[in-house]
C-alpha cells in the first residue's frame, strides 16, 4: 500500500466501480462487490490491492502475484493465478493511471501566502493558489487560481501563469507565459538568456535575448531541465508536451502538441518539432531542423538533418532506423571477422 | 516589438544612429534620418523595426520580409524586398548584438538588500549591489560592487566576487573567487566537492576536496551547470569564457580564455582546455587530457586523446573530422551492401 | 595550502603520525619527527607539505617536485627527488584521503534553526542538527542527529533523514527515507514524479507516482542530480553508492552497494544495477535491465541489453569491451582504406 506518510488514499472501491473508472470489463465469476482498497505492484499486491500487467516481461510476476484484482489485457488472461479477478482491457497502463488516480487523488491545499514567501505588491495572486514558504513572486506576475508555488521557488516580473499549475521547489521562472494545468518539476528553469553571443577572438559579444517562453496548456516539466527564452522569436512549447528530467530546450525552439522529450535530450536552438513526436533519452538535435510529427528518435541519437513526420531515426549521425540496424549488423560482423 | 513586460526599451534611434554603434554603412538611397523604434525576427519585424540576416537558411525570409531595415552582409544585399534600408557590415550578427543592445539596455536594479535576504554580519557588500528576497550570503564573503545577487540565491562563507556580476535565482556559489562581469544563470552550482574518493569493495573513502574555483572576468555559465571546485589544485575559468546549460565541469579542469561550451558537455576531471576552443553539445572529454588552443570538438564527441591546437575531432571516440567523415561513408556503404 | 577563507585546518602533524594515520611505512633516512603542516599538489607543495603520487602521467611532477614528504608506491620509490621523505604503501590516493582528513577536518557547525528558516511544527529535528538560512522542513519530516540542511534547501512532508545527512544548498527531498551519512549536494533533486503517462494521440495520462526512494546508508548524490521516486515499487539507492553531478536516474531503478554513477550518467525506469558496478560518465542504460555485479559501463556508452557481473561494456549500442574495441580498429581501417 502507498506509504501515508507521503500519499492521500481515498476508497474502498468496489470492482464494479473501478471497472466503470477504467473502462475495463470483468472476467467471469470476478465478484463486482468485491472491496478494494488500494494499487500495487504485482509482486507486493495482496487481497485487497489491484495491480496491472503491461509489459511482456512481467507475465511471471502477474502469473504468481497475490493481488486479489489485475488490469490485463484479454489475450493474457490465461495465465492469470486461479482466483484472481481481472479487469479486461485493451490498454491497461491507461486503465491503471485511472484507478491510481481515484485512489490517490491530488492532496488539497490551503490557498494562501505562507510564512517567509515575498510576494510583489503588484503581483496579482488567483482565487484558491498557496505560495509556500519562502517562494519570490516578482513584480507584475500574474498568477491563476488554484496554483500550487512550491518553497523557495522564484517566479520573475511579468510571468503570467494559467489556473491549476504547480511550480515545484527551487524552481524559477522568468520571462514566460503559461498555460493551465501546468507542472514545472523542482528545479527547472524557465526563461533565462539563451547562449547568444557573436563568437570572436577579441571576445564573445552578447547578444540580447529579447524572446519569451510561451507554454500550452497540460505540459510537464521535469526537474532540472532548462528552457532558454526565444532570442527574438519566442520559445514555444505545445499544449500536452511531457519534458522529463534535465532536459535543455534552446531558445526558439518550438514544440508541437503532446511532443514527448525523455530525460538528458538536448535540443539545440532554432529547432521545431511536430505534435506527437518522441525524443528518446540523451538524443541530441542540432539547431534550425524540423522534425516531423510523430517522428520517433532513438535514446543516444545525434539529429543533423530534418526528420520527416513519421519516421524513426537512430544513432549518431543519426540514420533511419533500418538502414542504422543494418550499419550496426554490418559493423557486428567485421569485429567479429578481424582477427588481429 | 519585445514584450514590455519583460524588456526594457530605449529608443527610437536615426537610421545613422543605428549605423553607427553597428558599425555598418547604409546601401544607396536609405534615409539616414528614419527612426526605428525596436529590433525584431524578419519574419516579424515591421515598417519601423530592424532586423538581421546572418544564416543563409534564413535568405527567403530576408527576401519577404517587411523590416524597415536589416544588418546584411554586402553579398546578399541584391535578394533585399524594395524599400527596405540596408545596414550593411561584415558581421551582422556581431552588429545587431550592438543594435539590440541600445533597444534594450540592462534594467536598472535598486541597491539594497531585500526582504527576507540574510547577510551574514561579516560579508561585505559593496556600492549598487542589490541581494534579492531570500537570498543568502554567508560568513566573510566579499561582494564587489553593481553586482545583483537573485532571489534564493547562496553565497558562501568567504566566497569572492567582483563587480558588475549576476547570481542568478536559486544559484549557488561556495569556495570561489569570482572576476567582474561575471554571470551565473539560475540553478548553476559552482564550488561543490568534486567526484573524488578512493574506490574499494571496503567502502568508497572520501578524499577531502581542498581546492576552489577561480573565474575570470567576463564569464558566464548557464542555469544548472556545476563547475566542482578543485581537489588541491583549482578549478579554472578563464576570462571570457560561455558555458552553456546543464555542462559539467569536473575538478581541477582549467579552462583557457574564450573557450566556448555548449550544453550538456562533461569535462573529466583535470583536463586542460586551450583559449578559444569550442566544444560542441554533449561532447565528453576524459579526464588528464590537453585540448588545445582553438580545437573544436563537434557535438556528442568523445575525446579520449589529447587534441594539438586547431583540430576538429569527431565522433566517439573521437577521431579527426576528416578520418571520422571517411569512417561514417564506409559504413553507410557497408551497411547498404549488406543484403541480409 | 589549502585557502584558509575555505577550509579548516589541524595539525602541524610528525612524519610518524601521518604514516600511523595512512598505514604507511617511512622511507630509509626519513625524520620521524619532522613535522608538515599541510598536504598540497606535487607541484606547489614546499618542504613542510605533503603529497602523493596516484597516477604515472605525474611522475615527473613527482621527480621535481619540493614536498617535504611525498605517499607513493613502493616501486616509484626511485623516481624520488633527493631528500624528500616517503610514506611508502600500496594505495597511495586512499592513504592520501586518511592524511588530508586529518588536517582538513570537517567544519563544526551551530545546531539550531538559523534565521528565515522555515521547519514545521510537526516536524523533529535531532540534536545537534542545523537548519540553514531559509531552508523549509515539512510537516511530520523527521530529521535525524548532527544533519546540517543547507541554505534554501527544501525536505518536504513525512521524509525521514538519519544521522550525519548533508543537504545541500538548495536541494530538495520529497518522499524519501535516506539512512545516515548520506551527503545530497547542492540543486539535486530526490522524490519527484517519474515520467510517467500513458502516451496517446488524445493527450498524455498521467499516472500516479506511488513509490518513494530509499537511499542507504554512507551514499553522495551529486549536484543537480534528479532521482525520481518508484511509480508503485520503491527507487531503492544502496548503501555506500556515489553519484555524480547531472544525474538521472529514473522511478523503480534498484542501485546495491557501493555503485559508482559518473556525471551526466541516465538510467532508465526499473532497471537494477548490482554491487559496486561501475557507470562511466553520460552513459545511457535503458529501462527495465538488469547490470550486474561488478560490471563495467564505459563513458558514452548505450546500454540495450542486461550485463553479466564482471562484464566490461563500451560503445552504443553497448558491446562486452574486447569486441567493441575490434569493431573500432576494423572501422578505423575502412576508414583509411576507402578512397573515394
Amino acid at each position: 500500500m502507498a506509504d501515508p506518510r507521503f500519499f492521500t488514499a481515498a476508497g474502498p472501491f468496489t470492482l464494479a466501480r473501478l471497472a466503470e473508472l477504467s473502462g475495463a470489463s470483468l472476467s467471469a465469476g470476478a465478484d463486482p462487490g468485491a472491496l478494494f482498497r488500494d494499487v500495487a505492484p504485482l509482486d507486493r499486491a495482496g487481497a485487497d490491492e489491484v495491480g496491472f500487467l503491461d509489459n511482456r516481461r512481467y507475465v511471471d510476476a502477474f502469473a504468481s502475484s497475490k493481488a486479489g484484482a489485475c488490469l490485463v489485457q484479454p489475450g493474457l488472461a490465461g495465465r492469470a493465478p486461479a482466483g484472481m479477478a481481472l479487469l479486461l482491457c485493451d490498454d491497461p497502463y491507461r486503465a491503471y493511471a485511472r484507478v491510481a488516480q481515484a485512489f490517490h487523488p491530488v492532496p488539497a491545499f490551503a490557498p494562501g501566502i505562507a510564512s517567509g514567501a515575498v510576494v510583489d505588491s503588484s503581483a496579482t495572486i488567483g482565487e484558491g493558489t498557496r505560495v509556500e514558504s519562502n517562494a519570490v513572486v516578482g513584480a507584475r506576475a500574474e498568477i491563476g487560481r488554484r496554483c500550487l508555488i512550491g518553497p523557495n521557488a522564484v517566479i520573475g516580473e511579468g510571468v503570467v501563469l494559467g489556473d491549476d499549475c504547480v511550480i515545484g521547489a527551487n524552481a524559477t521562472v522568468s520571462h514566460a507565459l503559461i498555460g493551465s494545468k501546468v507542472m514545472i518539476y523542482p528545479g527547472a528553469r524557465i526563461g533565462q538568456d539563451g547562449f547568444g553571443f557573436s563568437m570572436g577572438p577579441q571576445g564573445h559579444l552578447k547578444v540580447p535575448q529579447l524572446g519569451r517562453v510561451i507554454i500550452g496548456d497540460d505540459v510537464e516539466v521535469g526537474a532540472n531541465s532548462t528552457i532558454d527564452r526565444g532570442a527574438g522569436p519566442d520559445t514555444v512549447i505545445g499544449p500536452g508536451c511531457r519534458i522529463d528530467n534535465l532536459v535543455q530546450i534552446g531558445h526558439n525552439v518550438q514544440l508541437g502538441r503532446g511532443v514527448v522529450v525523455v530525460a538528458q535530450v538536448g535540443i539545440s536552438g532554432s529547432t521545431k518539432i511536430g505534435d506527437f513526436a518522441a525524443l528518446g533519452g540523451q538524443a541530441g538535435i542540432t539547431g534550425h531542423l524540423r522534425i516531423g510529427a510523430g517522428a520517433k528518435v532513438a535514446a543516444q541519437s545525434g539529429v543533423m538533418r530534418d526528420v520527416e513526420a513519421g519516421q524513426t531515426v537512430v544513432g549518431s549521425p543519426a540514420a533511419p532506423a533500418k538502414e542504422h540496424w543494418r550499419m550496426i549488423a554490418a559493423l557486428n560482423k567485421l569485429g567479429k571477422r578481424d582477427d588481429r
